[in-house]
C-alpha cells in the first residue's frame, strides 16, 4: 500500500504518518516545512520526504512527477493542510471584519491548494482496487449546519472545498470506480490550528492529534464508493453540505 | 421604497431596475459601467447613477457613504453581478483545467464582491419594516444538487457565496428582524453571461431577462424572515445547499 500525506508536518499529518508508516510500501511525506517532517522519524526507510507548497502548482506537479518516476501507484492520499489564523489573519467575528485579501488567502490555502493536489495526484491513484483520497475539511464549512455564523472566510473556504471534492468525485468515478474521495471533519484537535480557539471546547471534545488520526483512518476504512464526494466527521457521520 | 441595484447594467439588473423604478422613492443604479446604465433611461428622475467596482472595497464604501449622506434607508438591495467566463476565463470541463488564478478571480467577483456590498449596505437597510437583500447565485452552486460536475471554479464561488449569505442572515437577524437576506437562482437567462452556454437549454427554459426579473421579484416578495439565509430559485423553490 503506497501512501502520500500532504501536510505531513502538521499535527494530524504527523499522527496519520506515524499510524500508516508500518503498513505502507512507500509513504511520501510532503510538507512545506520538510526539515520539520524529517526530524524524529528518520529511522523509517520507506518514507520519502518531499517539499511541497500547495499554493504553487509547479511545486505540486513536481511531487506528482517524482511519484510517477518512481512508478508508484497511490492507494491512499491524505491532504492534512489548512489555515484558520496566523499573525495577519484572524477569523472574522462579524461581517465588518471581512476583507477580500484574507478571504482570497484562505481560499488559496484551504480550497485551491488541496484541489491542486487532487488535480495532480488523483490520476496517479490505483484503479483496480479500493483507494482513498481524503482532505481535511471542517463542520463549520456546512451551510446547513451553520447556526452561529462568524468565521466568514474560513467557513466559505471549507464550503468551497467540499463543493470541489464533490466535483472530483463525480469526475473520477468513471475512471476510478473503486476510489473514494471525501472531505473529513476531524473534530477540534489539539494542534496549532485550533490552539487559540480551544477555551470553549469541553475537554472530552478536544482530541489529541493521535486520537483524531485514528478516528479519521477508521472513517476512511469504512467508506465505499457510494460515499465518494461527501464530507464525513471523525465519528463516521456524514456532514450535510 | 428606496432601492439599490448593484450590477445595474447587466441583463437582469437592467430588467429589475425597469420594473422597480416606478415604485421606488430613490433607486440607486450602481454599475462598473456607469455610461451604459445611464443610456436609455435618463428620463427617470428618481434614479441615481453611481459607479461601483465590487472588487474594490473603497469603491463599495463610497457608494455606501453617498447613500448615508443622502439620509436614505434602503428597503431593497439586489446584487445582480457575476462572472462565468470572459476572454481569459472558461468554465472548467475537467479538473485538469482547474487553475488557482481563475479560481481566485471568480471568488473575488462572485463571492467576495457581493459580500463587500453586504458589508457596506446591510447596515443602511430598514429595520422597522420588511426589507430584502438578494444576490444572484446559481443552482450549480448547490453541492447537494450537483450531478454533472465541471465548472469547478464557478460552482465553488457560488457555493461560497451561499455560505456567506447564510452567515450574513445569522448576523443581521438580531438587528434587522424583518430583513430577508437570500441568494437567488434566476434560471438560465438570455444574457451575456449565459450566451456561450445556451445551446443545450430548451427554449422554454431559456428566460428573457424581463421574465427572470419578474420571477425573482415575485420570489423576493413572497419571502419572510424565516427564509433568510437560504437560496431560492426563480420558481420560489428553496435550493438545497
Amino acid at each position: 500500500m503506497n501512501i502520500a500525506i500532504v501536510g505531513a508536518s502538521g499535527g494530524i499529518g504527523t499522527a496519520i504518518t506515524r499510524k500508516l508508516a508500518d503498513k505502507a510500501g512507500t509513504i511520501y511525506c510532503c510538507s512545506r516545512n520538510i526539515t520539520r517532517v524529517s526530524q524524529g522519524d528518520s529511522a523509517a526507510a520507506n518514507r520519502v520526504y518531499l517539499p511541497i507548497d500547495i499554493t504553487d502548482e509547479s511545486s505540486v506537479a513536481t511531487v506528482a512527477d517524482r511519484i510517477l518516476n518512481d512508478k508508484i501507484t497511490l492507494d491512499q492520499v491524505f491532504v492534512t493542510t489548512g489555515l484558520l489564523q496566523n499573525d495577519s489573519i484572524q477569523p472574522e467575528k462579524t461581517l465588518r471584519q471581512f476583507n477580500t485579501d484574507t478571504f482570497l488567502n484562505l481560499m488559496a490555502i484551504n480550497a485551491a491548494g488541496p484541489i491542486l493536489v487532487a488535480k495532480h495526484l488523483l490520476p496517479l491513484m490505483r484503479r483496480d482496487a479500493p483507494a482513498f483520497f481524503g482532505v481535511l475539511s471542517a463542520r463549520v464549512g456546512s451551510i446547513g449546519d451553520n447556526r452561529l455564523g462568524g468565521w466568514h472566510s474560513y467557513r466559505a473556504s471549507k464550503t468551497a472545498l467540499n463543493m470541489l471534492i464533490r466535483n472530483c468525485a463525480i469526475e473520477f468515478r468513471r475512471t476510478h470506480p473503486q476510489l473514494v474521495i471525501a472531505s473529513l471533519h476531524p473534530g477540534t484537535v489539539d494542534t496549532d490550528l485550533s490552539a487559540p480557539f480551544q477555551k470553549n471546547v469541553p475537554a472530552d471534545k478536544l482530541f489529541t492529534a493521535d486520537r483524531a488520526a485514528a478516528a479519521l483512518l477508521d472513517v476512511a476504512t469504512g467508506l465505499t464508493p457510494e460515499h465518494s464526494g461527501h464530507c464525513f466527521a471523525w465519528d463516521g457521520e456524514m456532514v450535510i453540505p
